[in-house]
C-alpha cells in the first residue's frame, strides 16, 4: 500500500480535542505517515504554521450540526496567501460532550471551563443543573480538561469528549449533556499535496458578489443551470462596513469535472472575487 | 407629541451594555414612554421576558459589522411562539471598545473579563500586547466592567464601552483596541405594538427551502423578478442534522407594499416554512 510520507501535521490541540481525533481518522483513511503531530493552541497558529512548512497538512473543524459554520476557521482560511493550499480531504465525526472533573458530585461545581462552542452545545445541561455555575471560555474542550485536571480545585469541571476523561485521569459527571442528540463537527484536511479524489466530491469557494440587485441570484442560477447540487451557502461580513458580505458557498463535484469547470468560468463575470478553497473528496468513518 | 405608553422595555444589561445605549435611542426616536427599564443577564431571557410581557419592547442585538450574525438572538427569534411579536425596528449604532481596570499599567494585567464577540473583535490588539493574558468569557462588556469594579483584583481587566469606564468607575488603559475601525452593531426592537413605518422599510423573514436542487435560487428570483433588493443572507444550521439549513433573508421594502406581498404568496411554493420575523423601519441616529 502507498503511503504519503509527510513531515508534520498540525491541529488544534491539545492532544484529546474532537480535531485530535480527528486528525488520527485522517491519517489512517488516506495513508498518511506523517513524522510529527503538532497541536496549536488557536485556528490561526495552525494555518500559520502549514504556511511556513511545505511538507505538512492541518486539520481543522470548518462546521458543527449545531452552532454552524467555525467563524474563525472560515476567516482565517481566506487569509491564507500561498495559492498551492487547499482543502484536500473532509471527515464528519460525531461529537459527544461529557462533565468532568476530579470531584465526583455534580452539585460541588462552581466553575465550568470549556471551548465557547461545547458550552452553547450543553446549555440546557447547564441551565436546568448548575444555572449559577461560572462558566470560562478557553480555546478547546481538551484543553479545559487539561485545566481541571492539573488545578488542585474540586469545585471545577470540563466540558470535553469521553477520551478526556482517560487523558486527564478525571471522574465522568454526567455522560449525556448535549442539548441535541445529533451533534456532528466536519473537519478539513489542509495541505500542498493532492489526496485521493476518488467517490463523491464536493468544491468550496468564496466569492464577493457585484454590488448590483440580483447579483447573488444570478451565482445560484448558474449553478441550477449545469445542475450543479448546493450543500452550503453561508455569508460573512467582509469586515469593511455593516451591509458588505462575502459567501462561502459548497457545491457537489470536483472542479476538474466540465460542468463546474465552466460554472466557476461564468461566475467570474458576476463577481468581483473568487477563491477556490479547494475541491476534495468527502471520506466516511 | 405622541407618545407610546408601554410598562417595560427589556435588554440586554447591565446599564452600559451597548444593547442599553441602543435601548435609550429607541426610546427617544420611537417616542416611547417605557415605566421601567430593565436588563436581562442573557438574549433568552430578553425574549422570555417579552413573551410573557404583553405591554412591552425588548432590545436586542442581531448583527456586527465584524463578527457576523449574533447567533443567539436568531436561534432564540425563531422559537418566539407569540405571532404578535414582531420585529418594529431597526438601528445602527457604532461600536467602540476600551480596555479598562482599576490598574493604570496595561503590563501587570493578567485576566481579561469581556463578551466573546468583544475579545474576538480585539484579537489583534490583545496578541501584540497581553499574548500571555488569560481571556474569561463573561455574557456581556458591561458585566465584564462591572465585575472588574467589584473585584479586589488589580491585575484584572475588562473591554467594554466609553460609558462603562465612567459608570463602574474604572481606568482607560487603551481606547482604541478594535480590530477594525469600522465597528458597527445593528439592534433590533421587537414588541406588539407597531411603530411608525415611513421613510426606508425592511422585511426579515427565515425560511426552510424544499429539499430539491435550485430551491434557493428559485427563492432568490422571486425577489429579482419583482425588483425586491436583498440586504442579507445568512444560513443557520436546522439543528437536526449536518446539512440540514434555515435562511435567514432581509429584503428592502415593507409587506404591506404590493410586491413584496406578491412575493412572499409565491415563495410558499418553494418553501417548507416561512416566518415573517417583522417589517419595519430603519431608524437613523
Amino acid at each position: 500500500m502507498d503511503y504519503i510520507d509527510i513531515e508534520n501535521i498540525y491541529y488544534l490541540g491539545p492532544d484529546g480535542s474532537n480535531a485530535t481525533l480527528a486528525m488520527k481518522k485522517f491519517l489512517s483513511i488516506c495513508n498518511i505517515k506523517a513524522k510529527n503531530q503538532i497541536s496549536q493552541k488557536t485556528i490561526k497558529s495552525v494555518l500559520e504554521s502549514i504556511e511556513n512548512d511545505f511538507s505538512s497538512f492541518a486539520v481543522l473543524p470548518i462546521e458543527n450540526s449545531i452552532e454552524g459554520i467555525v467563524r474563525e476557521t472560515i476567516d482565517n482560511l481566506l487569509k491564507i496567501k500561498d495559492k498551492d493550499i487547499k482543502i484536500q480531504g473532509e471527515l464528519s465525526i460525531p461529537i459527544k460532550h461529557l462533565l468532568l472533573s476530579k470531584n465526583d458530585k455534580v452539585n460541588k461545581i462552581k466553575k465550568i471551563y470549556s471551548h465557547p462552542q461545547a458550552l452553547a452545545q450543553c446549555s440546557d445541561f447547564l441551565y436546568k443543573n448548575l444555572p449559577d455555575v461560572e462558566l470560562i471560555d478557553v480555546s478547546s474542550t481538551s484543553y479545559a480538561a487539561q485545566k481541571v485536571s492539573v488545578s488542585d480545585s474540586f469545585d471545577i469541571a470540563a466540558i470535553a469528549n469521553e477520551s478526556c476523561a482517560d487523558i486527564f485521569n478525571l471522574n465522568i459527571l454526567s455522560d449525556d449533556i448535549n442539548n441535541e442528540k445529533d451533534n456532528t463537527t466536519r473537519f478539513f484536511i489542509l495541505g500542498r499535496k493532492n489526496l485521493q479524489k476518488n467517490n463523491k466530491g464536493k468544491t468550496s469557494i468564496i466569492v464577493s458578489t457585484k454590488n448590483k440587485p440580483g447579483a447573488l441570484c444570478k451565482v445560484l442560477e448558474i449553478f441550477y443551470k449545469h445542475d450543479i447540487n448546493l450543500t452550503y451557502l453561508d455569508s460573512r461580513p467582509s469586515k469593511k462596513r455593516l451591509g458588505e458580505y462575502i459567501f462561502l458557498i459548497e457545491i457537489e463535484g470536483y472542479n476538474y469535472e466540465y460542468k463546474i469547470k465552466t460554472a466557476l468560468e461564468e461566475l467570474m463575470i458576476y463577481t468581483d472575487f473568487i477563491k477556490i478553497l479547494g475541491s476534495f473528496q468527502i471520506y466516511l468513518i
